[in-house]
């Protein structure tokens, strides 16, 4: 690892970024302590300390030192630069720089730069009714919370992609360097393109501590680490010391190195990262009662915690703060001097004003393709078979066609878009990939619009930075393994949800997943890949960023995924089938009840307005053994009055007081009844339908099936058999709950028994589900 | 990275090793596709091939080959050898040696190694009825499933520590590479005692693609990955080719190497690894319709996916098993020659007979100092306060000192047991590090029991693959941040749910978490860190390995971690406290809560047997608010019968047909009431209360409080308030809730709407809460 020796700086530029450096960690140091007194123009007394010392002091210094040396690289270069900051929490480092430079006066015009603005800027922070700790969507310039750390280096090369003009300068703490979703997202570069993306630069910032912990990149050899990043396939450059100057000087050189290289970068060259090795909580107190804390990880939050009580500690703080010599740094009222930012880069090359920051400044709207030229020609509900997924990939290959000459829509998946079948879209482009091609590779490209890699938390990674930057996408996968993010949606809902509350951050394009291969159709993996909870765990986040579709078949999938492409702020799951089944609606049918999220399938009702049992079903196995037994129950019991519901967006069935989708209730009666018993036949865990239906006036006669965790290597029939989900059981569930049946009904039911004990043993012997019905038995207008 | 040129077999080892090799290759091929003719004594008709074709072949001989090797070390070294599997989905494989060894027919009897056995083993495999595709739960040997791609290595290292005898073999596929856990398990050595803890051999099988893409490890250069490698800390050795009888003298070569390292293994010295690279599916068809199957990406199912249909491929099915020629492997009988079998290990050594993959059968108790020794002595309800984790603290603490020598106990954790105020442990033991020591580190000790790494995946991969092979653990960790496992608890939930209907498998001690710096407490880090939804989560799983416990106090979180550290085979989430608290329950009257998992709180109620309102609560800081609002209404509404209900175990307020701990409905009814309003003030998302009980009598009026997803950096109060589970809003509740009150009750009602407002003045003011309550207004004789 090189560690460059250059002195670049004149001395006067040395003092000017040293003079940013002091303000920006003076600044920082104020939003952790103090409540007022912010230039300590008076003694500083205990009054003017917060009751609550909250913040994290030992990764600021760090951050605030690469924010001033990066302004000095984008005013010399006219340079667009992103700035993502992995160590979160060191929220104030970041509000003091954009504060400093002044874009945070121009979002929050209520905090000026001037003594008043200050003392303002110091109170709100971790302040009830202020800003919170960490890099927040409050923030100008971020994109990354960095609060669960993990993702600040797939967040950066979503950025990246496609954004040739920028730069994406990522901080990653060593503490986060240990996660996994960090440790793979160093082999990004096998994904960008040098020419048509952005680069990324990863400054690792070796500070040595974790909470409580030494990190283990800091406590490896120099040579182990830069074999670790080389292998990664980085050129990585050492800036290391505890002298201002010096390291000032060694840091300037190697950015202006990095920069040039990142400028003639070139396929197959080891682009140049930056190892950052200075202390924790560096121009800190150096230690407290006899224990060291600047360079150890009693820097990482606030290291005089009882300043306000403790005259001594009082005194430190004081002493500490005015080391910055804040009166070189401040004007009498509280502007910053102009030495220390009249150098500073102007407009929205501010790293706090840039649109790349605020992506739906930057967003364009895909241009959609008629989706209804896609569709499965159906001539009668059930009549035809279709795989909806390979369809959608019809669909998806002219999104990437059409859109391709403004480069701004992905297709992400862990190495399962073929196996997903959406296979089609490979007509119009190719998976990125910038390592060794061999002769039997298919579908590589340098240039390709599809990123597949076998981690989740990196397309996850990708996509959110993708889209934060005002781009759009897809992220297909496995169903089960959804869960394997679950954690970095929770933190894109929470963004979503804080950004949304504020009027300066613009809409941005959803986050939307085709998640198939699901629970009912994993029969060959088995157990493992069985699990529909991600919708689950969905919809504990905020009604107004979460939408759930379960389209039943291929010409609901298309409407659905043009809805969610089109769409803006939210999270949006699709659940849909891969594998060959039958086809309910034609493209105007699908796309009506698209439209409407719910709605009674009258063509395979027999309720004349007025039924003895609801069947109602959401997702595409649910679906079909919903049909199947109407088919059977208008064979075996015909004068039962069966009315059947498709529920396409979950979010229909809360009540609108809980979800904007939500039907009203008399809406919700006009279809449920509100006396008549419902089976409701359902994708995912069923207590979900219950929770999404509680307070209607029919809940206590709803009855759901779905998956109850009951799975294995078998039929997909079997697999339904095993959830009490399949057709005969629906039936039987049907007979138990309607009340006043003929007594002929017990026979059916036993009819009902013995037929799934036929199919169970028919499945046993031979491994293979019997026939599936072809004569669905509803009139011969259901097309109508 | 050095590739050994070494001979050490002789012409009849590489004969033996190779026909058990085919003889195992014989048996994966046949696993995945026959129904019978299991040793093709007739020509090969379609009747002969399984209908569904389900199966992983492309990685099956590279663990064949491994396992085969493995068994001549284990011979030779008389050593004991765990294998994972990285690619679970490589099941024929496992299952073939495992048969081959005769440890299947002894745990199967009814799989006998003869031909009728054989056709046993043939049709069982992906068969409806039969075993799963992976190597699941069922297969002998096994403690990783493998379906969900990531965690071997951790596993592996999990198995490890404190097995010194013990060598893991862990096969990691290029595809799981990719993924972020396994590629921040790598630094696991940094965790890894070489003397008390065994050891970890990696074996990275570049087999070059995934489904149907290429892997980054096999497509970076050999200079790249061997740096990538010793900067994880290993020394990797090369075993490439494609023929087998060179393979076999590189990679016999290359175990004997790693063997003999591993036995003069010590600190700071690189262990070795190895890097094995051979064809994606080799020895199978090298091409269908003119395309190459072997060694691309093709070979990863089911090379030749219409056997059955389609004569040519019938045709080459036949003769890809006759490769092998069966009739050198296996006699008429059907069973493996003694050629195959007489050089084998024998007993516990094999494999697939190891104790170390059935880990209940070298489980020994822990020994638990009583409990009761620790308690946090209460006089009055509320009369003092106290830190529920720290006091639970020095209870591990003895449990690490009374355990230590069996050692058998693990303290993991992300770098946060001292956060998480465990801190009392250290006075018993250290954390474990092998890295660089600087002065200023504390509590860092080669033999530590307690391990952290910032990655909460290698913290659950460790602690699973320490209990699946028979030992104890916990894992502390923030709340918000266990969605990162989401998915790992989801396969050990399948794991346990599985292994659990396997007679032969012995219960294992069960997963244990402390969720702590939970919702209500995260007030300094703000909106990231708030998220209770683990426990939604986790009780979507099968109610017989799910236990969620929210002890309300310290004596009630010492009484439930003491249960759980003595159960087996569950999943048991404790979610408690650390900051400071008002401490309700004495040590008798918390063990007798904690025994009946929910229960009246008699001493703050005032309902004489028949109460106006229930209030519940399950969570500490909904019990206190809950406490509150009752001093609150005792004080304002003093005529007012109230009732308080505190719920530690969860899964109570099931019904009983749901979960195993469920109440009886007449107990429920007689606790709840089935007319009265309920309000519940719980610790989570508020739908869950709703899921648990919607089936009881009362549940149309339980009213729920709890996390609805608001949240920032302010006080626990704000909090509260910002989510209406404040005691001021749980009286408001309970004033609109409970029919015919005093019209005074409006003026109550409206003292609270204002005691609320002037609180959060306060706290926006001062930025922090009035001082809390500590007259409590219930009797005096409320400790009896």
């Amino acid at each position: 690892m090189r560690a460059l020796t250059d002195t670049p700086l004149s001395g006067d530029e040395v003092a000017r970024i040293n003079a940013y450096w002091r303000a920006a960690n003076y600044l920082s140091v104020g939003q952790i302590y103090l409540l007022d007194n912010p230039l300590l123009e008076q003694p500083l007394r205990p009054e003017h300390v917060k009751a609550r010392l909250l913040g994290h002091w030992g990764t600021t210094p760090g951050l605030n030192l690469i924010y001033a040396h990066l302004n000095r690289v984008i005013r010399q270069r006219d340079q667009d630069v992103l700035y993502v900051t992995g160590p979160g929490h060191g929220g104030p480092g970041l509000v003091a720089n954009v504060w400093l430079e002044g874009t945070y006066s121009e979002v929050y015009p209520e905090i000026g730069r001037d003594a008043v603005g200050m003392r303002r800027l110091f109170k709100q922070f971790s302040f009830p009714g202020g800003i919170p700790s960490h890099v927040a969507p409050e923030t100008p310039g971020s994109i990354h919370e960095g609060g669960e750390l993990g993702y600040s280096l797939s967040h950066a090369f979503g950025a990246a992609f496609d954004n040739p003009d920028l730069v994406v300068a990522c901080v990653v703490g060593d503490g986060e360097a240990e996660t996994g979703p960090l440790a793979t997202a160093w082999h990004s570069n096998t994904f960008l393109n040098p020419v048509t993306d952005g680069a990324v630069l990863p400054i690792l910032h070796l500070n040595g501590y974790k909470i409580s912990n030494p990190t283990i990149l800091a406590r490896i050899s120099d040579e182990a680490l830069t074999k670790l990043l080389e292998g990664y396939g980085w050129t990585p450059y050492l800036v290391a010391g505890d002298d201002p100057k010096a390291v000032h000087q060694r840091l300037a050189a190697t950015l202006d190195r990095c920069f040039d290289e990142i400028g003639r970068r070139a396929e197959g060259v080891r682009p140049p990262m930056i190892v950052l090795r200075t202390p924790k909580g560096w121009t800190g107190p150096k230690e407290l009662h006899g224990r060291p804390v600047e360079g150890t990880w009693r820097a990482h939050q606030v290291p005089l915690p009882d300043a306000r009580g403790d005259a001594e500690q009082l005194a430190m703080l004081g002493a500490w703060m005015r080391s910055y010599r804040p009166e070189e740094l401040f004007d009498p009222g509280g502007a910053p001097r102009s030495e220390i930012t009249d150098w500073l880069p102007a407009g929205t090359r501010r790293m706090g004003a840039t649109p790349y920051a605020n992506g739906g400044l930057l967003t364009r709207p895909l241009e959609l393709p008629d989706f209804r030229e896609y569709a499965v020609k159906v001539d009668m509900p059930g009549a035809q078979t279709g795989e909806a997924t390979r369809v959608l990939g019809t669909f998806l290959r002219d999104v990437i066609r059409d859109n391709a000459p403004y480069r701004n829509f992905r297709l992400v998946g862990p190495d399962e878009t073929e196996s997903n079948r959406l296979g089609a879209v490979y007509e119009a482009t190719g998976k990125a990939w910038h390592a060794v091609v061999e002769p039997t590779d298919v579908n590589l490209s340098p240039d390709g619009r599809v990123l597949e890699i076998l981690s989740e938390h990196t397309c996850q990674g990708w996509l959110e930075g993708y889209l934060l930057t005002g781009r759009h996408g897809l992220f297909s996968c496995y169903e089960a393994f959804i869960h394997i993010v679950d954690s970095m949606f929770n933190q894109h809902a929470k963004w979503l949800k804080v950004a949304r509350e504020l009027s300066w951050r613009r809409p941005i394009p959803s986050l939307n997943y085709l998640l198939t291969s699901h629970v009912w159709r994993q029969d060959h993996n088995g157990f493992s890949h069985q699990d529909p909870g991600f919708i689950d765990h969905v919809v504990n986040k905020k009604a107004e960023v979460v939408r759930v579709y379960l389209p039943p078949d291929a010409n609901t999938l298309l409407s659905v995924a043009d809805h969610c492409l089109r769409s803006r702020d939210y999270v949006n799951v699709i659940v849909a089938g891969k594998q060959s089944a039958p086809q309910w609606l034609s493209m105007e049918q699908a796309a009506a009840h698209c439209a409407r999220g719910i709605g009674i399938w009258d063509w395979a009702s027999t309720d004349e307005g007025d039924p003895d049992v609801v069947l109602a079903c959401a997702g595409d196995v649910p679906t079909l053994e919903t049909l199947a037994a109407t088919s059977l129950l208008r064979l075996y019991l015909p004068e039962l009055k069966v009315r059947v519901v498709n529920v396409v967006d979950l979010m229909r069935l809360q009540p609108v007081s809980e979800h904007p989708h939500g039907l009203a209730d008399p809406e919700f009666d006009a279809i449920f009844t509100t006396d008549r018993p419902v089976i409701f036949a359902y994708h995912g865990y069923p207590w979900l339908i219950h929770r999404l239906t509680y307070r209607r006036v029919n809940h206590p006669n709803i009855h759901v099936r779905g998956y109850k965790e009951e799975g294995t290597t078998t039929t997909p029939f079997d697999m339904a058999v095993m959830n009490d989900l399949d057709r005969f059981h629906l039936v039987m569930d049907v007979i138990d709950r309607v009340p006043g049946l003929a007594r002929r009904a017990a026979v059916v039911r036993q009819t009902m028994v013995d037929k799934r004990a036929e199919h169970h043993r028919y499945v046993r012997e031979t491994g293979v589900d019997l026939p599936e019905i072809t004569d669905w038995l509803w009139p011969a207008d259901a097309s109508a």
